[in-house]
């Protein structure tokens, strides 16, 4: 789904309107639609405040906020002692990234080799500490509910001080897989709370997944770009990765899938991030989800879905995980609370249908249960209001400084710069233009203080090297306004 | 060291003196000595409190806890209306665990193939929650510093609430290995913070050590018995296991080490517990670890040494780890601060030597970081007095434990029963008489509301079938008394 040509943008606005959203948030999404369609056109000048409100009969506080959410987005700009006047986003003239080509036969299955890549790469960047981390996957703390979660944590220790002396409960404490269950429910996955294993974050999840499926040696289908983290789990592992095209707008090719499976019946598993792809913020249609899951189970292929991100798609229904279309167990759902809740409390969880038993023994010989506090916090967030009111502004505040952080990579970066605007999370994947070495870029940008992640490390191929990753982790201010100014004049510089 | 024959008492007594130990301590571990010395026979009149407070020139409440402290131990019984008199405890009529043949050949390594075993044992106790479990190997959250981690938890989170809504630190919190790097000192371990890598447990340090030195299909040799999770760790990474005979006094055979080493020089590594072994409560001499460290040095072989329980030796200065011995970086020392602690918190540590970088790059691709939070309570706990005051108070309420249970077997179990009593932690391994099945006994155990660990999970061998481990967890009350009497009237009746 491409959010910066008009029709995905009006049936985006459209989905977002039926939710919940406030008043404010449903008239800013009128108006992007009056701007997108060209009945209020660039330099026109937007109808006044006191307009909105007799012409919507809303409050002056509700019309001053739909100003500042048009004005935050690139949509507004404001003329000292002139008004407002209509604008299109920069973001708006990037051209949307190029769709992956099918190739009649995959590449060879090879086992990961980025481990040096990816060390230098981290090497490099801490020796600059101070830099604006841009090239991270987790929101800045502020995004988070610290204060609820430190009094909850204090409260709950005062009422059961032995959490910290006692040992906790194999498989994870049964209050919060008792709440994981009952959420999942709303994203129409039935899972008993027994069927829930607490891990340490998702990256635990999905390594006990692979373990559970597959043997040093064998291979694995992977999303290319893929999730670098996934690659070293790949590499430590000693497993083949095979890599598939995938759209940026939809996903995992099911087609070049479909090839890979019939030419390399060696294949032990498929691992697929569904919801907002790390790197390229796709969301698969629920039809591609539904027939990827039907797919794997006609092969007889693990399914691996890895599932960071889920709760920060913006859309009318909760987004959908493959495993609410699995029928016989054979997909393994691995979870993290590190993106929508806490990133310091390190909880993910996995639901790991007919490879439960196995995955159970794997967690308990390789690090038991997790640590006891974190887990009861989560449990009793989870299952409280709170946790949707939190999510709730935490994907509006991200939407805020995605569209923010694409209006300045539009206004600053070299012609020809492409961009999908994903419809979630706070991860954008640009195409520079002309081949420009994303490693280039990377480099020059350390010494000006800011970090960004290169291409090359998502991929053991070299297809990704003018690609960057980069985050939208803090509100949009002027140092990221510069940073990605700075960062623009770089990239125009490089071969 | 075998605790039960006069001459190590004496040492071992003599070695405690000499600490820092309480004045009702000392001259407790004196009248032990004199007893045991036959000065005082069993049945003799115990001096009275008055005759000890003037001829030690001790107060009144110094006196009482003397005798306390010899009453609980089995070395004074109290007759109503008469006063105290002198006894043996039963536990020092019971014979020492014999020592085992050094085979003049190794056993062939073999795949571990112990998970039914352990599962079924596992579900077996789970069908009976409330029974007393003596199959553990933790202290009761009663023996922990339960209130002091509270109130730190509650004071660091007060003042770092992003704790647990921020990323924590790659290889754990700055604050937290450089406290243990600084105690590891006390131990001759130099450790600079930067060579520390914080785990979940002593569980997962053990798995990345493995998975560091070893590929699926290499032998690694073991202690016999070993720690059955250790066993499931080496079956669920696919390793073999080469048990090497280890006497229940010093420690891992050095001798027959030496030959499975000549024999097989496929083995990648050693694995052992040098203090307070799990489960035979052995702790290696000091000559003997320094001897291991070299001899592995010299066939180039990893060494992995397993610490849950350092910290739990009595002995007057710290026993110290194989790594104190380590000079090319070949051993591997993989610690827990769950046992000496807070078992909730599941923090554990490596400091891997040469495998340092492969190490790190294995934990981040497993599961990242630990939860913040545990690891700032800890850094602040251990870098306090209040460690080492807890520690104290922590061996001496196990050594009470410890003595009472052994006590108890001495006076409840069939003649011919065996034990060695350990200088510290909490478990004691029983060989039951002529041959008894230990995984009969834990059956009929249960129906009364008692768990054991039967022999039979600690080797991938039947060797210790009729042995079995028993933990004293908990302070000794008459819940203890009835299960251990109850288990010896089992144990009578099992063929
Ligand atoms: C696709 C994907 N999977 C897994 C993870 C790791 O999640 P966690 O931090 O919960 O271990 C990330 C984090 O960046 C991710 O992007
Ligand atoms: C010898 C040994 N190693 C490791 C462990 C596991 O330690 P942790 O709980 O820190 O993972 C235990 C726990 O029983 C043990 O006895």
């Amino acid at each position: 789904m491409n959010l910066l040509n008009d029709e995905s943008l009006l049936s985006h606005d459209r989905a977002h309107a039926q939710a919940d959203a406030p008043l404010y948030e449903r008239l800013a999404a009128h108006y992007r639609r009056v701007i997108a369609s060209g009945t209020l056109a660039p330099g026109d000048r937007m109808p006044s405040v006191r307009a909105l409100m007799s012409r919507h009969k809303v409050s002056l506080s509700t019309a001053i906020q739909v100003f500042r959410r048009l004005e935050d987005g690139g949509w507004l700009q404001a003329r000292p002692r002139a008004g407002y006047f209509v604008r299109r986003p920069a973001a708006s003239k990037l051209a949307t990234v190029a769709e992956p080509d099918i190739p009649v036969l995959p590449e060879p299955a090879r086992y990961v080799g980025l481990h040096e890549r990816i060390s230098r790469v981290i090497e490099r960047a801490q020796a600059f500490p101070d830099a604006l981390n841009l090239g991270g996957a987790t929101a800045g703390a502020a995004l988070y509910p610290t204060e609820r979660l430190q009094s909850l944590a204090s409260r709950i220790l005062r009422h059961k001080p032995t959490l910290l002396t006692e040992v906790g409960e194999d498989g994870g404490a049964a209050e919060l897989r008792q709440a994981i269950a009952k959420r999942a429910l709303t994203a129409d996955v039935t899972v008993a709370p027994d069927d829930v294993l607490i891990t340490s974050g998702g990256v635990e999840a999905v390594n006990l997944a692979l373990r559970a499926v597959a043997q040093p040696g064998d291979t694995i289908a992977v999303e290319s770009p893929a999730f670098f983290g996934l690659l070293q789990i790949l590499e430590s592992l000693g497993l083949r990765a095979l890599e598939i095209p995938t759209s940026p707008t939809t996903g995992l090719s099911l087609e070049a899938l479909d090839i890979a499976l019939t030419a390399c019946p060696e294949i032990k598993a498929v691992v697929a991030v569904p919801n907002l792809q790390n790197p390229l913020g796709c969301v698969m249609p629920d039809t591609r989800k539904a027939e990827l899951v039907a797919l794997c189970a006609r092969r007889g292929v693990a399914l691996i879905e890895d599932e960071p991100y889920r709760e920060l798609v913006e859309a009318a229904q909760p987004a959908r995980p493959l495993k609410s279309w699995d029928r016989d167990g054979g997909v393994i759902h691995c979870a993290s609370l590190n993106k929508a809740l806490a990133p310091g409390m390190r909880l993910g969880w996995m639901s790991s249908g007919r490879w439960h038993a196995r995955v159970r023994l794997l967690k308990f010989a390789q690090t038991r249960h997790n640590e006891s506090l974190a887990q009861f916090v989560a449990a009793e967030f989870i299952g409280s209001g709170a946790y949707d009111r939190h999510l709730h502004r935490l994907r509006d505040k991200l939407r805020v400084q995605r569209e923010a952080s694409a209006d300045a990579i539009g206004r600053y970066f070299p012609a020809g710069t492409r961009l999908n605007l994903p419809p979630g999370g706070l991860l954008l994947w640009v195409a520079l233009p002309d081949g420009r070495s994303s490693d280039a870029l990377f480099e020059a940008a350390l010494p000006h203080g800011i970090r960004i992640a290169p291409g090359s490390i998502f991929s053991n191929s070299e297809r990704f090297r003018s690609f960057i990753r980069l985050s939208c982790p803090v509100p949009f201010d002027e140092r990221m306004d510069a940073a990605l100014r700075q960062l623009g004049r770089l990239a125009a510089g490089i071969a």
